[in-house]
C-alpha cells in the first residue's frame, strides 16, 4: 500500500477533491502528491473535475475517479447468484439475481456468474472491468482464491475460483469466504463505518460469523475463523451436517429451523403451519416468520429458541473478544425484532459488564446487499493496490 | 516506531552487530543506519564492542546495547510478588520473589513492590533504570496504565498504578494484564517465539487468557478480551465469585480445585487427600497433584474433569478464532501431564478438522517466569520505542 492506495480510496469515499486537499487529508508534501495524481491521470484511473468552488484567490482544480472504472461484485450463495457492475465509487449501475445451486460444483455455479455478467455487461455497453471481488459460502484460502473443504460444497475442495473467473473475465479478481465480505460491506457503507473491533453474525441456512480486528478482517491459522456454526451447546444434541453432534447449526439456521417447523406442523402442534405446509408441500422459514408476526406461538418460540442460542454462543465470545459492535445479518435476521432482541437479552443477562458497557448490538443496515456491497469494496481494494 | 526502535530490539535479541549486518536485516540505506546509530550512542544506549570476527578485508565493528541498561519486571500475583532487574537484552541480574495479598490494596502492595526492588537494587548497584514492567491481576486499561474493575482486588479500581510506580521508582513505567504479560513472555523467549496467532491460558487460581493476533496483543473494546474464566458451561451451574452461574472458573482453576478436593476430604472419598487436610488444616492445588501422582483417583478424576471443561470453552473458541497454536500456563499447568492430555483429547475430537490441522496445544516453556519474562520486554518495548 502506498499514497496511490490512499488517493483512489480517499476518491472512492469522498468523491471529487482539489489536490490540495489530497495533500492536507493524507499529511503528504505537496510536490509528491503531485507526481501521484499525474501518474494516476495518465494510467486512466483518475481525472481533472473542473474548478473547485471559488473562495477567492486563485481556483484549485478538482480531481475525480475515471468515470470509465467499472468492478464486478458477485454475491454467490446457496441458492442464488447476486451480480452486480459498479462504477470506481462503488455504485451500482447493473445489477442481478440469478437462482443456483451451489451443489451443481464450480463449472455449473461459476459458468452462470460469468453469464450473468456478461448479460450485464452487454446491456450496459460496460467494455471496462478493472477487478471482481467475489464471495463464496464457505472456507477460502485468501491468499491461494480457492475455496477449502466447503462441507456443504461438493466439487468445489480447493477449485481455482480466482484463475478460472480472471481467465474467463479477463480481470484480476479476489476470492473470500462470504461472510468476509459481508463484513467489509457493512463497515464501509453499513452500521459499521467507525468500528474497528467487531463481529458479523450470519444467519442463514447455517450460522458463521465475520472477525474484524483492528480495522482488519481476521483470518486465522487456516483461514477458517469465524466458523461459529460448529460450536457444541449440548453433549448430546442432534447430529449435525458435520457429523458431529449438538453444534450450534443443529439447532438453528435456516435449514434446522425449516425442519423444526415441518415437524410441528406434522404434529398438528401449528395448525397456520400445517395449512401452508399443505398448501405448498414444503415451508421456508419467510413461513415462519409470517406466522410468528400473525401470532402462531409455536412459530416465536422456535426463533426464540433460536436466538437464546445464538446468543449463548456469542456470549461467551463477547467475553472472549470484547467486540464494540455485534452486526446480526444473513436472511433470518430479517424474520422480524424477536430474533434480535433475544440474542441481546441473553448476551446482555450473561455477560460480565465490563464487556458489554460499550457493546451494540444491531441489524446489519445492508441486509441481503451486504454480500454485493462487500464484494465491491473487495475489488475495488484489490484494484487500487491493498494487496500488494 | 522507527528505525531506533528496530535497531534496539534487533541488538536486543540478536546480541552485538556490525552496522553492515544491521543495515542489511533492517533494509535501511547505510548512511541513514550510521546516523541512527550514532544518536544512540551519543544518547548512552548503545556501545561499540570491538572489531567483528574478520573475514578478510576491511574489518568492520561490532556496536551492542549500552551494558548499563537496566530494566525492572514485576509479576505481581495473588498471592507473591515477583520482581527481577534485567539488562538491555533481558538477562537476569538480580531478582526477588515476596509474598503478598493483592486484597490488601494498592499502596499495601505497592509499597512492597518498591521496597523490594530497592533492596535488589542496593545489592546490585544498579542506579539507572531504563524502564518498568508490571503484569496485574485483572483487567487493565493499557493506554491509561490503571486496572479496571477488578473483581479480586479491592481498592484497585481505576488505582494510578502507572503512575504512582513511575513517581516512586523515577523511570517510565508500562502496566497491562498478567496473561497478557505472560503471552509476551513465551512469544519472545519461550515455546511461541515464531507463532503470531496464539492463546495463551493461564490456569491459575482462576482461569485467564491472553490473545496474540498477527504478532499483537489483542485487548478488546474495554480491555477485557481473554475472559474465558466466566464464560458459562452449565445454565444451573455452581454460584461463581462475579455472581453469575455455572461459570467455567465456578468449576475449575486453584480455588474450584481446592474446595472440590477439601470436600472430597471431609466426605472420606479420598483417604490421602483426607490425611493431608487433617495434617494442615487446608489443601492446595500441590496436595492434589502428589495424590493424583501418588495414584489418587479422586484426585485424579478432578483434574480429569476440570481439564474436560477448560477444552470445551477452548473448543468453541478454536472454531472462532483458528489460532494456530494454543499455550497453557499458570500454576495447574505445571501440575502434570494428565490436564494437558484432557485438554487436548477434547479439542482434538471435538473441532472440525480444518481448524485443528495445524494446531499445536502446548505447555508453557517458561512455567512460573512467563510473568516476569513478559513484564521484561514490555519495559523494553517501552524503553526501545515501540509506544511511542
Amino acid at each position: 500500500m502506498g499514497i496511490e492506495y490512499d488517493v483512489l480510496t480517499r476518491l472512492r469515499d469522498h468523491g471529487s477533491l482539489s489536490r490540495a486537499q489530497l495533500a492536507t487529508g493524507l499529511d503528504v508534501p505537496r510536490p509528491r502528491l503531485l507526481g501521484v495524481v499525474d501518474r494516476l491521470i495518465e494510467a486512466g484511473r483518475v481525472v481533472e473535475a473542473g474548478p473547485a468552488a471559488s473562495r477567492g484567490g486563485r481556483r484549485s482544480t478538482l480531481v475525480e475517479l475515471d468515470p470509465r472504472i467499472r468492478f464486478a461484485a458477485v454475491d454467490l450463495g446457496v441458492s442464488s447468484v447476486d451480480v452486480e457492475i459498479t462504477d470506481g465509487r462503488l455504485m451500482p449501475v447493473a445489477s442481478a439475481e440469478e437462482p443456483s445451486d451451489i451443489r451443481l460444483g464450480p463449472e455449473v455455479v461459476l459458468r452462470r456468474v460469468t453469464e450473468t455478467l456478461s448479460k450485464l455487461r452487454a446491456q450496459g455497453g460496460v467494455d471496462r472491468l478493472d477487478a471482481l471481488g467475489i464471495g463464496l459460502p464457505g472456507p477460502v484460502s485468501f491468499r491461494e482464491g480457492v475455496s477449502v473443504s466447503p462441507p456443504i460444497m461438493p466439487g468445489w475442495d480447493r477449485f481455482p475460483v480466482r484463475d478460472l473467473l480472471a481467465k474467463e473475465v479477463g480481470c484480476p479478481v479476489v476470492v473470500d469466504n462470504d461472510v468476509n465480505v459481508m463484513v467489509l460491506g457493512e463497515h464501509h457503507s453499513g452500521v459499521a463505518q467507525r468500528t474497528p473491533d467487531l463481529l458479523f453474525v450470519k444467519i442463514g441456512s447455517g450460522i458463521g460469523c465475520g472477525v474484524q480486528v483492528g480495522g482488519e478482517i481476521y483470518r486465522g491459522a487456516d483461514g477458517s475463523a469465524g466458523d461459529i456454526g460448529h460450536i457444541q451447546i449440548e453433549d448430546d444434541g442432534p447430529v449435525c451436517a458435520c457429523g458431529n453432534r449438538g453444534c450450534l447449526e443443529a439447532y438453528f439456521g435456516g435449514v434446522a429451523l425449516v425442519r423444526d417447523a415441518e415437524a410441528a406442523a406434522r404434529a398438528g402442534e401449528s395448525p397456520a403451519l400445517a395449512e401452508r405446509l399443505a398448501a405448498t408441500g414444503r415451508l421456508t422459514s419467510r413461513d415462519i416468520a409470517d406466522c410468528a408476526a400473525a401470532g402462531d406461538v409455536i412459530c416465536t418460540n422456535l426463533i426464540r429458541q433460536g436466538g437464546r442460542r445464538v446468543g449463548r454462543v456469542l456470549t461467551g465470545l463477547v467475553s472472549f473478544m470484547n467486540p464494540s459492535m455485534i452486526v446480526i445479518g444473513g436472511g433470518l435476521a430479517e424474520l422480524g425484532p424477536t430474533l434480535l432482541a433475544e440474542i441481546r437479552a441473553v448476551i446482555y443477562a450473561r455477560s460480565l459488564p465490563l464487556a458489554t458497557g460499550n457493546l451494540s448490538i444491531v441489524r446489519s443496515e445492508l441486509g441481503s446487499r451486504a454480500g454485493v456491497v462487500g464484494a465491491a469494496v473487495l475489488a475495488s481494494e484489490l484494484a487500487y493496490g491493498r494487496f500488494t
